[in-house]
């Protein structure tokens, strides 16, 4: 099957570095198909750059219908609902994800994001989800997005430190990490405080070939019934 | 004070009637400062129009930053957080001014929309301002947000009926009207109805006068901390 | 217009405090009409104070049934709901009001009040009005009401370590000032924290005059039907 | 031990008839105290009602401090939060025991009342004691309260259909009679319905005798602090 | 009347002291009948425990059916919905009682229990029952349910830090002891800490002779339908 | 990958239909485990029996440690909690799978199950998970369970009945199938009814296979920890 991964931003670093942990999970049969919103800010963080980069993301996308699944490759979900009303293929957010693996495999878990200016817009996400409730705290490191890229000792040092608080002050089971920039941090940060530590990435790979392999699609009934016309795009 | 009302979608004759909404009710000192967001879709209807003109309404409004306060004259509250981003000045939306001024006059009201598709987002904004609790249901009527602009009699009793059902089935006291296309209806249905019929545009810009003259300005610090660099426009 | 603007307490000076502050804000031509519940306790500082004085002031609130607004100025918004029942016209509490236009500027804020036992009253009021969703922690300073009309600086001092917790501790991105008695603080700790500290009174008013020019009145069907009745009082 | 049952309206009928139902099921060496709030209103009809009779409750409760336990003789539970703060033995509202009771006996219930304009207040105190998550409707007969001591056929097919309505829609599995005029429908109609139908008075004795034996008072700790010395009598 | 006090885990000083704990409350005319499920694990701590426990409970349950009342003598409320659907007289757990008791007599309270593992399940029970409204903080002092029973001074300590850190942090206004094994510490600690520190055997004591006083007993339509023709046993 | 796929009632033809369910949406490489709980009771309907099966679960369960995951093939997701003390790989349950799926592709989906008496354990199940918030009702057929074996067009057309309501009445954009023995009808009912009709056990194996492929395990701290020593069987 093919699943498209779409960055909202335009750092190709990172759509690079999502596809790297797409690959290395999904099924040899799957094809990861790695799209780079061009016109996107180079990063989400917070609210403008949600709401600046979902135009050019959905027009984006619309170049690539041809796939049996979408992963929108941001951690706050950006234009997840707008896509749904363009797919009838499943889409999948990588917070989304992430939360729902991480209540699978944990009665409270953590989220470590980057930005302060990022959490109230992950905190909506996990109230419209319902997923708050299985959440103690989201908690930001004020590490830029694109300072991830530089894989400095210091951005990792302050990962570590909110892990240890979350696991310490708010009891959390899982820590889920908060940013598509940290989706190479998931496999040496669990083995290193023994619990799961959970990038997004990796779970959409897997709901989304779960998803396709059962044969669920999008409802087209209600809130995301197909309305393209005023976009001058097919409709699936 | 000079107060925008920005419109995100591209109808002007919208605009026009959310403009003459508000100067009914604004001060003699008060300029409403109409403006239409010129590249967005005819209607917002649902998540993927919302999606679909953000970043211009974005745009558009940064060409008016000479203002004391900022309505967003479409009931979804489009852009609201993002715009918040990049005003010091207070920003309102719509809806959330009807959903506030409802919760101010009655114990429990319902909304009065236009399609279904709009249903959940009006729910999920609902549901992040808090006021959920207050809102006994949103009911669609299933009337397109352009046919409102022809202003014929069958939309009017579609919407009569579904407020009818509001006070018989959800024991609504109070109506929000769920458009910013159905301003011109709230005085008539008010006097009809012998209850509160809410609309928005009204109720935000009293609210945004008052914010003004109370000298009460959005937070920056946290989630709404300016941050336009990415985009080339100036700060306030 | 007029604006009653009744305290429930016998405080004449807390009156005066809060009829300046509102006056401060108000439009050119409303009158504000402050009125002292002459048989009320010296101050509301929890259930019991609140209980105590309801009934006086629902009774002192009747001989001054023509305005256009009331609101009350106390911020456990006593007596809220049975003014309702009596008044045609929209009545605010200045609690809620401060909550609502703490909610339209940030996206989470806390409150800073006076004792402790009035921290359950403001708990359940966030509650019931929805806006808990939004109040991160109603902290208490511990400073008894009347010692505020002192104007010492310790308890201006108090104060400010409450909101500097909630700001470091809570992560508020704006500060409710829980007390008509702290209504003259409003500019000065604004102004000091860089945030907006809002104080219920000037709030309460300019909603007041949004919603008589806007004609919103308060409902009268179903909860706050008029039954004055047994009162011997005369009906709007 | 000696229970103070107070009836915060001014009708001695009702105040009988709850002792009756008090007195059928408290222990042998249990004292049932029925007091009649004299200068309150002769029902206590929605929020109007409940702001009227607090201060003169609260008044004649001081009057009977010689108890082991005091119990809020009206579905609303008025003045119960007042009464906690001036007695440091158990306080007890009968609406409060009643759903406390149905969920110890049921998944789910529906409560019955009289009034429309009660069911606000009703739903308030079933948010703040948490247990609106198990009632799974609030419904109004629209008998007055007084009407009820008429024991005339009529009012009780209307609680017949408004219990029917509640088993066949609401799912409910017990039913609470959402007022103390309805003390000595419980038996009837528990046998009639062949579920729980439960009366608060029966409840509120057994828990405070509960309470008692187990030697439980109420908290001293910040909400219900003694504050009596504004009042001028004296704190327990 | 005769109270069935049963205890889901093997350890018979475990259930011998809280059959002393529900004598020392009981009515003179009430008989506690301790019965210790034979085939139990020797404690509960956690999930595990509690899904080891549950149909070795319900069937020694079912060897004593000729009672007015069943206790579930564990503060996890263990297998008390399914006993509700073998017994028609009331089905009281402990935990329940505790939390239940704690709401009428304080405004906000704290739960001290034993294993960290025990949070969640009590946390869930707390979230069903509707009362995790009322709860500050559930709290785990991680001594060994079994080593309570050795009444070393050390694990007395630990429960008194964690009594102090609720009422300091969580602004607790009640204790609720989490564990059958602490029993006998409610009368100790509530005059240590001078506020009430709730153990629910006491409490489900006077509960359960309420509802049976009131004629109360278990909702037999829906949830609690008798369904025990699976198991070789009579119904009630 | 070997996936435990675990019926914790013992009718053996229920395990076959949801093994040929899972089997058909599991990757190639993937083997399905079956095993039935041959001492449990021969159908899970209600809180009965689900305390009655879920220690011969557990039991059953631990001679099937080499596994990679484990699902709970009954839609109570009986016994998960505790399987998730006893494993280290993912426990998953199919009623979890299916809300979570449901969650993924719609705004608001409704559970069709079989008895009444089921429902609270669902309802209890979906406010744990925090799923609540996105199901719109949980509605049941009252088809026993063992009924669903003899595929009567009667039933089938019980199960259509109440999906149609869902769609019309709740406003459902998708259908949770509330119970393993209806995994044969999710294709034939999205297809006539157009929308997402989801059983768990699909939703489950893929679910399980993406958590094992991005090496996602049970966290063992806190809830979770292996506490097996008191049942005499191995720690993982």
């Amino acid at each position: 099957m093919r699943i498209l991964l779409i960055n909202p931003n335009s750092t190709e670093s990172m759509t690079e570095k999502a596809a790297k942990a797409a690959s290395l999970v999904a099924r040899p049969d799957t094809e990861i198909v790695p799209v780079t919103s061009k016109n996107g800010p180079p990063s989400i963080e917070g609210f403008l750059d949600v709401a600046m980069c979902q135009s050019e993301l959905v027009k984006e996308a619309l170049n690539h219908k041809d796939v049996d699944a979408v992963i929108v490759g941001c951690f706050d979900d950006t234009g997840l609902d707008a896509l749904r009303c363009v797919f009838d293929v499943p889409v999948i957010g990588i917070g989304e994800a992430a939360y729902h693996a991480a209540s699978l495999v944990s009665h409270r878990f953590s989220v470590v994001t980057t930005l302060s200016r990022s959490v109230a817009g992950i905190s909506d996400n996990l109230n419209n989800y319902g997923l708050a409730a299985r959440c103690a705290k989201v908690r930001a490191t004020d590490i830029p997005v694109l300072k991830l890229e530089e894989n400095d000792p210091e951005s990792l040092n302050l990962i570590r430190a909110e892990i240890a608080a979350a696991l310490n002050e708010d009891k959390a089971e899982a820590i889920v990490l908060g940013c598509a920039g940290m989706a190479d941090l998931m496999a040496q940060l669990s083995k290193e405080f023994n619990i799961p530590v959970i990038d997004g990435v990796a779970c959409a790979v897997g709901f989304a070939e779960g998803l396709v392999s059962a044969g669920i699609k999008t409802s087209k009934v209600g809130t995301y019934v197909s309305n393209t016309d005023k976009y001058a795009v097919s409709e699936n």
